[in-house]
């Protein structure tokens, strides 16, 4: 399932890869007779796809994972997230959170996260140090936190220890992720923008979210938060916007227009009862968009094949209308279309010649996956994160039969029980 | 996790079970103390529930999973589905259709289903032959099928091949099913009604499923369809309303003066654009609820961990409440209340003393499900079908670290190839 030309199924083929990229798509029996490759692979009753992307996530916040469910959403951050990570986040907790949430994507057949979260160059290092391809998303906020005190620290630590260093690197690309409206005064948006500008990397902001974080805003401000977003000039193609729940019919225009993408996540909006994102609608307006499952505090699981199922579901309900989406719709958005999302799109998202090889490889000889009339549909609408095979990144072969080779998870599991063990008695008192 | 009483994790505890009954519930150290079992079998790091009850399902239809997906549903069901099934049923297609439907339930943690289905003496008979639990529903409709020719051919069927067959059988129960009150004349319905007294067994029916079939009921006999059902006597606690997704204040009041369960299918609903059904509200008023998946044509997989996964995370948003649905609640609705609404809940369905041994062995040892501060939450929000390790039916060890140890899956899947290519093939011509 290539993604280009859309829809398309390539029965008996191969992909033939060198130095970690795609270097030919033919049919199987003329590779073979073309190629004489060092290693082959064979899969029968397996489906090939460019690797899945996560178009956002906060990959630490698995060691909060289940620590507050079933919350109204302000308790759920006043009362439990924030203090937790007020408490605990370190560039420690982030390597070991990021470490078990890159083990938990490539089991699921994803080769590329875009992720923002405190400690982000620490977030860098250890994509690197497993193989992982990332966006990293650098934070920025007037309030406090372990890695930085205000806008300004935020940012020149951004630029120094995460833009600089990792400009042109094969595996990372970075970009500005300041939290959100409500989080950011004009001066430091400004700020954002000029050094976006000059740096030519792109932003990501949390926007719309919720009904109330609108109304503030209005209230606060006298403005919704995209109009105010837009008056400071960070309104463009450049510009991901996360969630992008509760949009009026002008604002869809605006986006439309602006070219700007969205991340939808919406097991994360059903969980926290943000609301229902008009997915057919962005659509319909030739809005570009992405699939993410936020970060494992609100989801709980860092699964883009369930995302898409459920996106896709979710879609057809609130539009009212079976046929909306189509489930290679659905595969796009979670390949192709989040490639561009996150401004990748000329190096993954699909498996042409020339694009470098993040390959995912899913089993559909399964009972639960049988019979198949439809490869896609069966994909998009019955596969499971542990039908996943065979995962490659850039051509390294990272998850081989479900087994990932280069990563010790009972190390890992260790890791996350000691950080269980922390956190919990950290609560006990409250 | 006992399900009784409500909520309860039972850390390092035992289940003693003798001639497929549960016997004893203790702490692990006692029951080394107390019993000498000439089995002995240790999960560490996994959960113990009770089997998994699926509400609704028309096995058989994993034959037709995925062979018309994307489509509205008039034409999902009147241009494929229907023709598909004049073509296709048969006794044969309803046993291989059964048996690869109770593969993939069982693996999925799925201990008892409640089906409806053309040919229901095949379904009981594969289910028995299987060892898996079931609530047969005898179809019953005015118009014919390859099992039956109209109501009166449909009920004494039943009643000859099911009713009578398996009264009293320790795997099988039966009720009446018929299909929806567009499919049946009030005559129909009245003898439904006096056969279901005679013979004490309860009905179960689609009702209230879409916005078309209470509208067309109302322009066609002047009433909603629950409103006809009540006036012809069937409106009363041997009722399960499969769906019930539009339903108004008043219809919520009658269901739940009438001691009335749902079977609540949240993919399908979502699937076929039939809308949402009012979850919180049902449980507000005190109605028992139970999940399933309907049938793999719109689903397409039977899996009640992600259905109740999707009904928690989908109830919270429909309600604008995070809260409204917590993790032990959606257990519940898949275990205890199901069995309730299918009427079995005096023989399964919770972990005490006296019930039948059928029960569902998660791993949470996994990197997507740690760390677990809290275990329902993790089974809830994250256990896929995968980490379902061991299954027992009635005391018997279906599914052994992940195998099924009774049934031939390669065989299920040549012959589920088998129909695909048959019926891939009569779809050709259109």
């Amino acid at each position: 399932m290539p993604i280009v030309p859309d829809g398309a199924v390539l029965a008996d083929h191969a992909v033939v890869v060198t130095d970690g990229r795609i270097i030919d798509v033919l049919p199987a029996s003329v590779a073979r007779s073309i190629y004489q490759p060092s290693v082959t692979i064979d899969r029968p009753g397996h489906v090939l796809l460019p690797g899945l992307i996560n178009t956002h996530t906060h990959a630490a916040m698995v060691l909060l994972r289940g620590l507050a469910d079933d919350l109204p959403l302000e308790s759920w951050l006043k009362d439990t997230v924030w203090p937790a990570e007020r408490r605990w986040v370190s560039a420690e907790m982030v390597r070991d959170g990021t470490e078990l949430a890159i083990a938990e994507m490539l089991t699921a057949g994803i080769t590329c996260f875009a992720d923002q979260y405190f400690f982000p160059e620490i977030v860098a290092e250890t994509a690197i140090d497993l193989h992982m391809r990332a966006v990293i998303g650098t934070p920025v906020a007037d309030f406090p936190s372990a890695w930085a005190q205000d806008a300004r620290e935020y940012l020149s630590k951004a630029t120094d220890l995460v833009h600089d260093t990792y400009s042109g690197h094969p595996l990372i690309k970075t970009c500005f992720a300041p939290h959100s409206t409500y989080a950011l005064s004009d001066e430091s948006f400004v700020e954002i923008r000029v050094l976006a500008d000059q740096l030519d990397i792109p932003v990501q902001i949390h926007l719309h979210e919720t009904a109330a974080e609108v109304a503030d805003a209005v209230k606060n401000t006298g403005k919704r938060p995209l109009q105010r977003l837009a008056e400071l000039g960070l309104v463009n193609a450049s510009l991901l916007v996360i969630h992008g729940v509760h949009v009026n019919t002008d604002e869809i225009a605006l986006l439309a227009d602006a070219g700007v993408s969205i991340a939808h996540c919406p097991k994360s909006n059903m969980k926290l009862a943000s609301g229902f994102a008009p997915l057919a609608a962005y659509r319909a307006a030739g809005i570009n968009v992405g699939i993410g499952t936020d970060g494992a505090a609100s989801n709980n699981t860092l699964d883009i094949l369930d995302e898409i199922r459920t996106a896709t579901l979710l879609a057809k309900a609130v539009a009212g209308d079976a046929s909306v989406l189509m489930a290679s719709d659905a595969l796009r958005m979670a390949t192709l279309d989040a490639a561009k999302a996150i401004g990748i799109a000329d190096q993954v998202g699909s498996i042409e010649t020339g694009k470098l090889a993040d390959l995912t490889c899913i089993d559909l000889d399964r009972c639960n996956s049988q019979p198949v009339y439809d490869p896609i549909s069966q994909v998009v609408y019955t596969a499971r994160a542990d039908q996943v095979s065979d995962v490659w990144v850039a051509g390294r072969h990272q998850l081989e039969r479900g087994h990932l080779k280069n990563i010790d998870t009972d190390s890992l599991r260790l890791k996350s029980n000691e950080w269980q063990q922390r956190i919990n008695a950290s609560q006990l008192p409250k």
